[in-house]
């Protein structure tokens, strides 16, 4: 079990399991209150944790520092697939990358894990979304800095399209 | 502005300016803990207000009563398209309806519209689901009711697959 | 049963059996992402209840417009005392008022009604918080405005102190 | 900084600057969805890392195994103040302890720590909350297990009561 809440890379996250593509992990553990009344995590609690992710993650890859200059990230759309319950108490891995990008916005693919020390991981939800960069003082788009296009091909193999 | 969290006809939903194929709405306003630190409504907001609408909604088309012998209904996809930001204290409508249906499953459809007194409703969001029924005790699937299925073709115009 | 979502008199609070000194109310319903594995509805649900409350009600006192110059609004203390428990779909009604001010700060009381058409409302939890009002741009506190202070008196009884 | 959502120990907690008579820990980190429109942490976040906190704990404490015959724990009362405003990213830990208990009922006490290594935790809210032990089948109340009531004195200190 990798540390919690601590960038996994890519040879940790195959020491228990989770395969290629994905090379970007964060370790977590489900909260009572991500649980609804049906008893398992709520379908939310999932985009929740892919929200959670986003951050840290698309500043590691150049994407954004968050700083006052930094473009204002919008969510254009989100999907995610429910692959099998989960319930209270277990420990999870979410994996994110970038799939493609164009010049104003980026796709990214996410996959949640179940994991315990003595079974390889299990993908218990994947889902996506779309994020578009907009410019923080006024109106328009802003383009993805140079230094994340490359960080999208370098590190996750994204295509760049358009 | 129709009442807040009480059913809206489909003439209602034409009165305040939402289209067919739209049968079934509800109104609520934006509250503050659905505002996130960009200070728009947070992406799973959305999500959650399809959830508080597919509840009367299922029991309205006769999918279930939520009774002890109901089936147990599970997520097992969602996804939304965001169009147009939403803020603290806008009045909203929810429309949603079954756009296809098999025999354990079925698909939905769902909107999110800003409305106003003085202008025509402005859809600010757009998704779907698909929920699967389950047994509630034991393995296995449960079939949508023959009412079910009915009032999914005569309501919703959903189409019978598989 | 009042509308939902729209301020109640102390006139419409007697005839469904809330008493004074509550004089203004919100009427709303139990959504099922409230509900928490118990499957009743989380602790954390009346607080995010008393929140709603407060904004039109301080509006209403005149307290702040919520506009560029209004005072920023900061939370010192929560409480809460639960009653009874609260089940999905439950319609309730969520009274508060200002029972003590000083010079930049006030204490709010407030407490959920279950509300059915067929007995009186049952008090379902109670509590309080003390709000401190700051400065919007730069360190220190902000006064009450005279109109807020004068409401308070007026029409909530409010003790001023300090 | 200690590793997260661990057990911290008492000499652990020393280690980082939290003093008696605290001693047990758990270290996370503020999420984005914790937020509010403010920018802040929200006020019912704290809430919910008391909630996420008392779970490991009351098993640590042999309070309950949360097995099929466990005792059905109720709050019957939250109280929380705000020391000091949260942002975004931030680590933490929660502090927590039972002060008092009788029968079937406790007082917890629970404090937050902003944690980071180049100063000494600093609290930022601090709370508390009274637990009630239910039967699960049937009504009345639980007693609290002997195992609970020695764990209590022996680790919090705690008072013994009526």
């Amino acid at each position: 079990m990798p540390p919690y809440l601590t960038p996994i890379s890519a040879d940790a996250l195959r020491a228990i399991g989770i395969p290629a593509p994905w090379t970007f992990g964060l370790a977590d553990r489900v909260r009572f209150g991500e649980l609804d009344a049906v008893g398992h995590v709520n379908h939310t609690a999932y985009l929740r944790w892919f929200e959670s992710f986003r951050l840290p993650f698309l500043q590691a890859r150049h994407v954004t520092d968050y700083g006052p200059s930094s473009p204002r990230l919008v969510l254009k759309q989100v999907t995610c697939t429910y692959d099998a319950e989960m319930l209270m108490g277990e420990d999870y891995v979410v994996t994110g990358r970038v799939s493609a990008f164009r010049n104003t916005s980026f796709t990214m693919e996410f996959a949640t894990w179940r994991v315990a020390s003595d079974h390889p991981a299990e993908q218990t939800a994947h889902g996506g979304c779309v994020v578009v960069l907009l410019n923080r003082d006024g109106p328009g788009r802003h383009p993805i800095p140079e230094a994340g296009r490359d960080a999208f091909i370098t590190h996750d193999s994204a295509v760049a399209e358009g």
